[in-house]
């Protein structure tokens, strides 16, 4: 808990760095709450029949957002790893908006670090998902 | 409830139509029970730092094995969507093998369905990952 | 959803009058927002090893909480049912306190209520849990 | 992990000690594979509005299911407490019946345990209710 608080920055390469498949970007990071927005864009590939954005762009959004947030707090730990995840669907989302995720934690324990998130299609008022997720803590050592 | 119930090449023709971009692929279908094998494949693209199995690949393998069980009993309804999906993640995935989903559902209503899926490492005998979730069952018109 | 919105006299009567086992009561009822707050009293009957408020004592309340807030929207409904709820405990709850839930919907529909539920010891500043479910609602005739 | 595993009997008194409340009861504990099944009566008490049993009869049930689980293979160790607990309610139960609880685990690690607990009216085929829940387990001193 001692650890270095990385920056935005550092957190962007460091996303960069270990997800190079993925697309999501790290958009705000609030050194006062320590939440985290964080943005996946919506194209064809993100879509299904009848427009919505797929669940599992949504999922992925949130797990990244939330790992995102746990690393804005405990320093860079790459070994931190989901061990639930729980999402539900509230709307469909907009096709032609990006989904935007803001992070916040529930929990910072030890071993143990419990997040919320919110999922928008930017620019919207309501949510079009809600995640809460745990992730397991590696002992520093 | 009365639709014509598909087979698995017409599972995969649909599952290759509707998601381009998705790896997953049918296996088995069980007409008895209803329960669906789906598989994964994993590649650089699908691992973490640490030679993990990245959790969105899982919890896309269980949301598709989910959606295709449930068409595989009410017929192609491309329309049906996930209202709530729970992951808890168990084990770590190996690196070198795909990740194979069997999904069964544990209540098919009129508005919702509701499956199991356990997710393995191919060939072995414990479980990496379990989710439970809920689609929402677009009334016939 | 044209119904009668209830009062907090009438939600109280009718907790009352269904759950007359259950401890629950409705302490504050937003007529803006739609939350509303529920408090379960601590003694000995709450107590686990350790001085903790049990498990089931706090889902009992986040599912209160949240039947109340779908009822304080959709009217008096008795027949609305569960159909899923998860919760993270996040903190060991006081001993000496009522355990007190904060339950806003996230969104209402047709068919499905989902709701979000805070749940605190009294005058507490840090959660002790966090819930979300789901209510099936009744057609209405 | 060395512990003693505590007998049928020594739970049961356990049971009886720490919840001297709870109406559970354990009917059976399979020594080959863990798993454990208990259960619940269901009286006026246990019943809402249309002769549902209630959603927190049940919780209670499947945390206490996944708790004498845990403690049938670790040894009794009074302060493991849940972390998450996530629950479908699938069919509605009899009023007639007791609810029974058939909880296996799916992980004990070290520091985290997860079961899946099955539900279901006494001498029913179908199931009423699937949870999965998390027990974190205090390190041994």
């Amino acid at each position: 808990m001692t650890q270095h608080r990385p920056s935005q920055a550092e957190l962007t390469a460091f996303l960069q760095a270990e997800f190079p498949q993925n697309r999501c970007t790290l958009e705000e990071l609030d050194e006062v709450d320590g939440s985290v927005v964080v943005a996946h864009p919506v194209g064809e590939s993100e879509l299904r029949p009848g427009g919505t954005v797929s669940g599992p762009v949504m999922m992925t959004l949130a797990d990244v957002a939330l790992y995102i947030a746990i690393l804005a707090r405990i320093g860079i730990v790459p070994l931190a790893v989901t061990t639930n995840l729980a999402i539900n669907f509230l709307r469909k989302p907009r096709a032609d908006r990006r989904v935007v995720a803001r992070c916040r934690l529930m929990k910072l324990g030890r071993s143990l670090a419990v997040g919320e998130v919110w999922i928008f299609s930017e620019g919207e008022e309501e949510p079009v998902a809600h995640a809460t997720g745990t992730y397991s803590i590696p002992k520093a050592s």
